[in-house]
């Protein structure tokens, strides 16, 4: 279990205020998360002191065929491992623990984090097979931590996952707040509302800079309580319906309000999915939710019970075509099928990207004669993140020196900016950055000052990194037309062809169906080719560029096709 | 130009109620659009008479790799041809008229469409040759024209083009109203409000059954006027600032709109990607735009101007990557590129599945500095499609004995459905079809009886269905993993190997990056192949299977990975 040597991590009671009596700067340096949602990761660097703050992963682009996922390039981290002190994490998203394990695997460093960020990381590591070799150290929000010269304490926010923090990062050249991701939730379902109070001490003694959540910085007004979920998921459950909820597998609120909900109209609960199971056993074990015992029973066990007993928890809210939802929607999940009349709630938004695989979800739900309730017909869901007068709510208690819109795209951490600046905020005081920019401070200056390397490393099965633009632009090629391999065997001294030419496709005709066409090519090459022998051609490259030439056009003229043509010539 | 032949077309005046003395029933059978947004085609037959509603294409779902558009399957039409005696088209969008062209390269039938209808068809026939051999009849808003036992009578709406109607089709089985694209707009650009008093009237007479559009039924409310936009125009347009409109190249409203404020403001328009240079060809040609000489310039003119002189409409409000504006945003656009400054407004939302497209387009204006005026930030666009409020209002005009909602998908079709209901409608009237069913009616019944072909053909260059599940199987399996190809020539008569094993692959490692890891690849297969000797295995399918069973495991062993293994043996 995380923890041990708990005690000399934390500072003193009483901050000491270090003053930097020298030139030195510190340097904010986002190694991902700007211009983009997905992979956050920050270092603090001051002389021989660094700390990570964040650790995420994306998920691959659209362009990035058949990547698993995307982490930050850590060659700045490598350069300067001696240098760092630990990995802060603000909470326990993916965006900002999933590059953990390909980080550890390089550098050993230890994690900082609440105690269900922890717990989450742990599952985490132990599929990677790193928990023992890893310092994990438990922080409570409200406690500091001292990581070389920088002290770090834990601030309580509201976010959609629980023990989420704040951080006010106290350096020789002053106080840095970075907001974490974060909303504020004056009826929160446990821990208590953003610690507002803190951040206006800290507002008062003078902030050097705010780093704060950019992902909503274009929507007016405020996020509504997580706990307005809770009474929109009273009305639904009372029906004697069957209930189905599904949600994301991290939201530990929300599920709570399901099985609250669960529990009052007298249902059991039956989880389905394996990352969602995962979750709640850890934050239960952990205590962070309350769940009465008998509530929770097997999915086997659903047939035992009546449908107005009956409330199923899944996974797949964002009909990603493997997970669970999206399998019972489309009549492929073994043990659990949509009744007619079954009350199907989807508990949260389409991310961007997966609005059409939402919509089919919806589809295949209401054509199984599912009772659906989405997104565009009740409020099913709240944000995590904050709008904007929450924002401006943040600026004006921690009335910072300097901005820094951080987490979203460039257009929400333009939003941000503007904001800032409507507030009375001088312009040269804010600083859009971009991954790998350096940005250096001290007391009474901010500039960006060089760039370090940055950038997007991709992951697909083990390999990490191997897949660049080569392999990509193939796979481009090859998903569009497919591919066409011209084979043939030549006696090296002749130069006459022995064997061959043989064509196989892929992807890019129905061979069964296109034997002339076929025939067509080759009696095309076998012009060409016979040409060479006249020719006393022998070279390989010469003749796999004529080969490649000569089908290119005539493949083009016949199918305004480009398949990928690739002559394969041996020789004996 | 059409239009010959005009005079026998139409029905004489005073409609001839023509009653079926038989048992004939009237046949509807949608072959697209239903449980989808795109390829709208409806056959409406009776007995030996036979006419199709809409020709449209959609565009290809994300999993269909490569392919370019989808067509309906026109199978019931092929073997229906001599009873067919007309296509009629509501209005010229690409999901009502971009199947015309291959649907006539097999069906020579005769086209009803109002004049701008009719006049984007011409150009799009004209690419493919098929100008000459096609008949077209122009029909006005408040027309009849018969076609065989059917009146149809053109009836004038609202939506996002110009010249768009909905259809008044008589039967020998009573009268069917069908909407076609709508909403209500009391304050529209030009053509008027939808007649919403012939609906009233048609309603009064008796209307057995009603087919309406059903994309915005799960949006409360009413649809804002389209000249709601003209006043936002005007306000934007009010500054210093090269202004850039990018919307819908057919939505020829709107761009009147952008003329109107730029004439206004005193700026020269100018017009870029072909699309909609086409359409303001036509439209204006054919009396549909006023545009004030010398508004228009060229592109290469634009430097000549100030930049409060100038405003540039063009086409990429979805953030296509190779439309005009992402083509600008990128700085890879030939003429034009951002100022620090420039006023860029997208006149359009995003269309389900374009947001992210939408997004990075955003984000690559504002990093040009750009003012970007979009969706989530500002009223720049309306939809074209009727909210509501407004679908109850033609259910209270028309008053049908059935109800049919179409265009859109299932979810959408459910909630009109269900708005129909709720007004009073007896459940068991309402009939949410899937494409290919058919729904027989006459007088006193209606019901679902039958199916016939229906589907999705796809097309990719110039191959119009020849693509399918198989061939778009290896796209996705070369997409996400690549192939590697093993090759060898084999002596027939020994079975030994005299060249190769060499290995070829794409899209699954960077091949020179990885030259140790294609010697461990070709050990296993030189080993594999000294048993297949020594054991006297001459058999082609017997070596390759051997082939793929020996790599598949190693490669995933290896990498995690599932490349597509193509084993070529040659013989000599």
């Amino acid at each position: 279990m995380f923890g041990e040597n708990i005690k000399n991590i934390f500072c003193k009671k009483g901050r000491k205020f270090v003053n930097n009596t020298n030139n030195s700067k510190l340097k904010i340096i986002p190694l991902g998360g700007l211009h983009e949602v997905g992979k956050n990761m920050t270092v603090f660097e001051y002389e021989n002191d660094m700390f990570v703050l964040d650790c995420g992963l994306a998920f691959p682009e659209d362009d990035m065929l058949g990547i698993d996922l995307v982490i930050p390039d850590i060659t700045y981290l490598r350069k300067n491992a001696d240098k760092i002190r630990g990995i802060v994490i603000t909470h326990g998203h993916e965006d900002h623990i999933g590059a953990l394990p390909y980080v550890l695997k390089e550098l050993n460093i230890p994690i900082y984090a609440t105690k269900l960020t922890l717990g989450l990381i742990e599952t985490k590591l132990e599929e990677h097979g790193l928990l023992k070799s890893t310092k994990m150290f438990c922080v409570k929000q409200g406690q500091r931590v001292k990581l070389g010269c920088f002290d770090v304490e834990f601030i309580r926010t509201n976010h959609s996952i629980p023990d989420s923090v704040a951080l006010a990062i106290n350096t020789p050249v002053g106080m840095i707040v970075h907001t974490g991701d974060f909303k504020v939730d004056y009826t929160p379902i446990d821990g208590g509302t953003i610690d507002l109070a803190k951040l206006g001490i800290l507002g008062k003694r003078g902030v050097l800079a705010l780093m704060a959540d950019s992902t909503n910085a274009e929507r007016p007004g405020f996020t509504m309580s997580e706990s307005t979920i809770g009474e929109v998921f009273d009305e639904l459950f009372d029906t004697d319906q069957r209930i189905m909820v599904a949600t994301f597998a991290s939201n530990i609120h929300r599920i709570q309000q399901v099985i609250n909900s669960a529990v009052k109209t007298k249902r059991k609960v039956a989880v389905c999915g394996r990352s969602m199971l995962n979750v709640i056993t850890v934050a239960h074990k952990l205590g962070y939710m309350k769940i009465p015992s008998g509530t929770l029973i097997e999915v086997d066990d659903i047939g035992r019970y009546s449908p107005h007993q009956i409330c199923i928890l899944t996974t797949g809210s964002q009909g990603e075509p493997m997970a669970a939802l999206s399998r019972i929607a489309n009549s492929e999940h073994k043990k659990i099928e949509i009744y007619p009349g079954d009350r199907v709630i989807i508990s949260a938004s389409p991310i961007p990207g997966n609005e059409k695989y939402v919509s089919k979800l919806v589809d295949d739900l209401f054509k199984q004669g599912a009772d659906v309730i989405y997104h565009s017909i009740a409020e099913t869901h709240v944000s995590g993140h904050a709008c904007q007068e929450e924002l401006k709510l943040i600026q004006a208690l921690v009335r910072p020196k300097y901005f820094i819109p951080v987490h979203g795209e460039y257009k929400h951490l333009r939003q941000h900016a503007k904001l800032a600046e409507k507030m009375g905020m001088d312009v040269n005081n804010i600083f859009i950055l971009s991954n790998g920019k350096v940005l250096e401070l001290d007391k009474n200056s901010a500039k960006v000052a060089g760039i370090v390397p940055s950038g997007r490393v991709m992951v697909d099965g083990l390999g990490v990194g191997d897949v660049g633009s080569v392999v990509l632009r193939d796979r481009q090629h090859l998903s569009q037309d497919g591919l066409i391999v011209v084979v043939l065997t030549l006696d090296h001294e002749t130069g006459t062809v022995v064997a061959g030419p043989d064509i196989i496709s892929r992807g890019f005709i129905y061979m069964k169906e296109s034997e002339t066409f076929i025939e067509e090519i080759k009696v095309i090459l076998r012009k060409q080719l016979l040409e060479y022998e006249q020719n006393g051609v022998k070279d390989w490259n010469t003749i796999k560029t004529g080969i490649k030439e000569a089908l290119k056009d005539f493949l083009f003229e016949k199918t305004k096709r480009k398949p990928m043509i690739l002559p394969i010539v041996m020789e004996i």
